[in-house]
């Protein structure tokens, strides 16, 4: 019986959960597939920190190179995470022949024409099932499991840290800063939490769901993103009164104009499937134009639940190379042109503004009209008695974010709107 | 570039479906795998009744054996469904080295062993993603998706015909009767209405998820299993006010004394995410040690849905057959006696009692009274005023199917107790 090695490089969290994992459960694995894998290496600058999965000293190493050149590895997995030495370790691992596993949606949302390039040129696999929405089987389903379908659109919550803050608030009526303390106390949030609240990481989800999806490769600068921070429990709050919840939406949709992108704070009705997704649960909606609609959902981060998706792919690689089936995990195709990709001034979406006018007689009329001038419809109006100035909330029919930016720019010169205007997406039509 | 053949036997809705999906997609699926697949020959006894998708007349045949017999076809789609002729035609494919794709559960779950082994000792892929929740990537993502994790429960609604009766008496107040003319009328439910109103349907597709999931193969008669043909408005009504909905919930656990499972209508907590279920969707639960809850969603019939769930099989196959990656469709394997079955006495729930009481003091105190001196502990009551008799609803905490079996034969013999008490399970510790 052929034992498959595996080096694995970086022992935080999710590399102590992975190699917990693939000792614990060996057994349980081969018994369901017929396939040995062995951790044979273990790579890490500090070997000292305590782990809740202590391993064999025998297999631990400092410098990641021993991995790298041990040609009895087959399989690298690559945990480092980063953009620098992480990109040095997948090339220089594919480039020696080794198939490769990463959960490193920074890096293959930055860099992934080039990685999956080697992958393709060196005939290896490359594994990132763990890399969007941790343990949910989501990437390899998209891929294989729709591939009759022509997908329509893909959108989710991505990101257990900020929809964890929105819960909290959501739940609790507490203010962005609160919650977000509330995460970081819980290890949920890092302590410089832009990579989560500002998007980023979302981000870099889309953009690896696109190119699934899609077979479209975007740059992250071609993406629209928003984050959190300027959500305020009264924007939470009218949402509520509204019938919706606010959630981190990560969203591409084949429109008119093309591919319609974006990472948004969006207002989710609560009748759907994903209002209802709390905490640290991840879920993604993608719908088929044979298949319908469907949904996954599941725990997005931590240990654990990333390790069952790095592990499900090391056993497909080393399923392969025992020659007992194992899924197929080339590199994906894409192509840079097609289809093409909305200008982020046609997307369309339903919108949800919050202006702050002073209580006069006509200011709702004003506000109707500019934004009637854009063609812009207007679905529904909050507006209650007050002091001076009162808050208007406005959800308004499916426009092109254009549009609406245009008739913003407007009303916020009159006199009688004071301040910024708020503005969200909402789902529906 | 090779060429794929595929033959398709059973040109109802799921075939016509299948047929207009590798025509229509040819050209997606080529650019997306490449991967060429084609239709070759598509036969049925009937093949002049219109479908949605008119195939070319050169390929079309009446007899399957012409499909059996042809050697330049891989790859054969049987759609006949039942358990006599989609025997003969799965066997003889595979004798003669076919690859085959089925829908069919019911085969599968009845005489699954002799399938399997037949597509083992040919070594050739079986492919029946379809066969449990339509469209839903579900089969494969327990198969391989988790294959680092052991399964600790499988739990869903599997049948949309019976959770289309169950939505229609939740949300506009019909009786089953009035909901099931409905699901006819709308085609969601057969003249002949048993195989989903009794809960045949789920039961085969929960021989296949356990069979997946815990690598056991079970009897269709090892499995409890109620339908829905006694729900009543009046439980529906009382779910409802203690916080729950009534679904046909299809699950197997590992529980203390081997897996437990059953076909039960079941109270499903309102905020559970399979409560949010509804109409002709499907969704079904997975918990695994390390992944934690998952959840996949999707439609469980229709051509449409279900063809995509066919389709991604074939590509698979055919993707192995041109060299090009393509997932392992090879024969499940499973244990005949391991792990235990959990005698169904000894399988734990919470139940949902109604009794039908007289309106007399003290019948309260004799009902718990009864269920305690089983053991059983209570949870809630609501008891109304009203006439003679008065329905009592108590809803218990997690107690053995046997003991409240052994108090409800105690407490119907009691002169103050009217008939028979409704009885279900409900989800929650």
């Amino acid at each position: 019986m052929e034992e498959i090695k595996v080096g694995l490089i970086g022992w935080g969290t999710v590399g102590d959960s992975v190699a917990g994992l693939l000792t614990r459960q060996a057994e349980l694995i081969f018994q369901k597939t017929g396939v040995r894998v062995r951790l044979a290496k273990l790579a890490d600058v500090d070997l000292e920190k305590p782990r809740e999965h202590p391993m064999d000293p025998g297999i631990l190493v400092q410098d990641y190179r021993e991995i790298l050149t041990d040609e009895s590895i087959r399989i690298v997995v690559e945990l480092v995470g980063g953009t620098t030495v992480a990109r040095t370790i997948l090339l220089e691992a594919m480039e020696k022949g080794k198939h490769v596993v990463t959960a490193n949606k920074a890096l293959l949302a930055e860099k992934g024409p080039e990685i999956f390039e080697m992958a393709r040129r060196k005939e290896v696999s490359i594994g990132f099932e763990a890399s969007v929405c941790g343990g949910i089987p989501l990437l390899h389903s998209i891929r294989r499991g729709l591939v009759g379908n022509r997908i329509h659109s893909v959108k989710g919550i991505v990101n257990g840290t900020t929809n964890f803050i929105l819960s909290k608030m959501t739940q609790e009526s507490w203010g962005y800063e609160d919650a977000l303390r509330e995460a970081q106390a819980r290890g949920f949030a890092e302590m410089e939490p832009s990579l989560d609240v500002e998007g980023w990481d979302a981000c870099h989800k889309l953009v690896l769901l696109v190119l699934l999806a899609f077979r479209r490769s975007v740059s992250m600068d071609s993406v629209p993103r928003e984050g959190i921070t300027e959500i305020t429990p009264q924007d939470v709050s009218y949402a509520a009164e509204l019938g919706y919840v606010v959630k981190l939406l990560a969203e591409a949709k084949q429109g008119e104009h093309g591919i319609e992108m974006g990472v948004f704070p969006t207002l989710v009705p609560n009748h759907h499937p994903l209002a209802a997704v709390d905490g640290a649960y991840n879920a993604v909606e993608v719908v088929g134009d044979w298949v319908g609609t469907t949904l996954f959902y599941g725990l997005g981060a931590g240990g654990a639940a990333t390790s069952s998706a790095i592990v499900s792919d090391i056993v497909s690689v080393a399923a392969r190379l025992s020659g007992k089936g194992g899924d197929d995990l080339s590199a994906p195709t894409w192509n840079e042109q097609e289809p093409a990709l909305c200008p982020p001034n046609l997307c369309t979406s339903r919108f949800y503004l919050r202006f702050t006018g002073q209580d006069k007689p006509g200011v709702l009329g004003l506000l109707a009209t500019f934004l009637g001038e854009e063609g812009i419809s207007i679905g529904s109006v909050i507006q209650k008695e007050g002091g001076d100035v009162v808050p208007v909330v406005i959800m308004t029919h499916p426009a092109p974010a254009g549009s609406i930016l245009k008739a913003l720019r407007r009303i916020e010169a009159l006199d009688v709107v004071k301040g910024k205007t708020a503005v969200l997406r909402a789902l529906g039509d």
